[in-house]
């Protein structure tokens, strides 16, 4: 039986609870033996589809073909309720399992709310509180149809313990380390318990299903998938597939946005003189002077307001693709640029909070699994 | 701080999962420095207490001291039902449990259908149906005040599952590995679970706490101890003590009956036609000739059914005292005391029977804790 393992893994593995920078996605593609994502294979492919955010996946066709043909199959994502807010990795996720949602899928919501529990030392009710009153809500906020979503508690789903139970048996704690670079006991519990998570809308049906993911949440596709071809014999699951989008990078130009950098992340909600500032801020590819900016142009690929505005906050292509000509041709000034990027943060911003006021009154309404 | 790791251990750990022979009970008390049991400690010692098979315990004195002066301290223990029938073993922790629930220890029994149905295969509701219908009726034919006893299913106590996601995080793989000699996936997810069962008494009232295994149970109690300390900061709870009994040996002189060999064992319930070949043919303290016998006398310390009258089929000490000095003495014959072996073991098997019968009508109207 050939499994995930027999591909010899080129790169050390990535750890999806750190906080490796990971600068080549060309590079991950290859060592983690990743499909390029095919934009054309899609229809009405979506702003992060269109602009090169999403870059690749694993065993996208069976997708396609069922967003094609019309067959079942569903998109899964987990609210992680610890945090005290959203970010615009939870933004492009949730954009991600809309999109399938729109075209067919079957979407699957769980609240890791065991994990938030034993991470923050806060109760399960509390957990779920915080998710019941702002994780969902502003899932809805960003475009998940809630109406058509299947909500849990992770901590409810007797099924999804059982099954972490059973794939226990069907992983060493070798493989578990080439999958996840380390082991240690409350990762495995957490990594196990969210294998059940990927798999479970295939205990009731049969079906292919996709994970909308960072890159660094890799390792748990993989060891979902592994667990597909261990438990052949009794289970016949689908190999779950994934699609990967990029980081948003931070605003001084780093890699990632990171919690522990305040000042590099903007937070969904977040009060608008603290983003103007931060925006104020960014790494910028404007020019030294409006001289020379005039003269040699700006610099979009540099610029994380621009980057912004690409992967975030401007929808059409043609408007995008108007600014970038402006900056580009230094007509744009990196202040208006700055000033543009202000302004449709603010925009959204309102947007965001108005739609999550209307979501709250709704989320409590929601079509949870009861066990 | 000082922990259960600072203490060397000099003897590999005992894996409670196989089926290591243990041979010399001394020795394991002070290899994993145990408290050599003190009979003298416990008001009205029952069978196995006065007769040596409860040998060693951990922390004792709080449980001696909770009896004495009447404070509230608990006892638990776990049904495995994956398993079709009980044994002697399963005999011997339930007259413990039910030892301590009349010396006033609040009984908690818990169905570890989380695991049975990882182990077996089986649905949650299988093993839980198991358990309704055999495994507590059994415990409750066996001695268990069931009326006074709080019953829960793993899978759907949610405080256990948090609490194991907890304590995996107070706990490194080589510290696991300490304790029970390796580590794998599976048996890091069982253990984490038991470790939540035995501090669950606790979570609302903190308390000592009991629990009566066989000595290869030791590394869970090890565990759970460890897990007391490091989470002094948080949950200040008290250090479970446990107690632990010999095994019950193989009719053959092994240490240990095993479900491997099943002529070396008898189950609860056994078809008598069964029990009594196997009586018949276990390992004999008798001489080579009935003439031999009379003369140099029987060696009941090396008779297999002397030692079932002891350990399970004798309540008396002096009805057991007189079989004794009559097989040392020659006057009685292996064949007598074989044929006595037999009735003692109708008798019992016809009254676990009857009380396993009326046992099962009340099974559906116990103190489950709901969730």
């Amino acid at each position: 039986m050939t499994t995930e393992f027999d591909k010899p893994i080129k790169e050390p593995p990535i750890d999806p609870w750190g906080s490796i920078l990971i600068e080549d996605y060309q590079r991950m593609i290859e060592s983690f033996g990743l499909e390029p994502f095919d934009v054309g294979a899609f229809p009405k492919p979506n702003r992060l589809m269109r602009r090169g955010a999403v870059f690749a996946g694993r065993d996208l066709k069976q997708i396609a073909e069922a967003v094609k043909l019309k067959k079942k199959f569903y998109v899964l994502s987990g609210i992680m309720p610890s945090a005290e807010k959203v970010h615009f990795g939870t933004k492009m996720v949730v954009e991600q399992v809309s999109y399938f949602q729109q075209h067919g899928g079957k979407a699957y919501v769980l609240v890791a709310d065991l994990e938030a529990a034993a991470t923050r030392g806060i109760s399960l009710e509390e957990a779920q509180e915080r998710a019941m009153n702002f994780h969902i809500p502003a899932y809805i906020a960003l475009g998940l149809d809630a109406k058509k979503t299947t909500f849990y508690f992770q901590s409810e789903n007797k099924e999804v313990m059982r099954h972490a139970y059973e794939f226990a048996k069907k992983i060493t704690l070798n493989e578990f380390r080439s999958i996840y670079g380390h082991a240690d006991p409350s990762r495995i519990i957490s990594a196990l318990t969210q294998a059940g998570d990927i798999l479970y809308p295939q205990l009731k049906e049969k079906m292919p299903g996709i994970i909308p993911v960072g890159v660094d949440q890799d390792p748990h596709i993989r060891l979902a998938r592994d667990i597909v071809h261990r438990t052949r014999s009794t289970h016949k699951f689908w190999l779950p597939s994934s699609i990967y989008h990029k980081f948003t990078p931070a605003l001084n130009g780093e890699f990632k946005m990171s919690k522990s950098k305040p000042e590099s992340m903007i937070e969904l909600p977040e009060d608008m003189a603290s983003v103007r500032k931060k925006i104020m801020k960014a790494l910028s590819g404007g020019r030294g002077s409006l001289e020379e900016h005039r003269k040699l142009g700006g610099e979009p690929e540099k610029d994380m307001v621009f980057e912004l505005l690409k992967q975030h906050l401007v929808e059409d292509d043609a408007e995008l693709k108007d600014i970038y000509d402006e900056y580009k041709s230094g007509k744009m000034a990196t202040g208006e640029l700055k000033q543009l990027g202000v302004d449709k943060m603010e925009a959204f911003m309102s947007d965001f909070s108005k739609k999550l006021e209307k979501a709250r009154k709704i989320a409590g309404k929601l079509n949870f699994v009861k066990f």
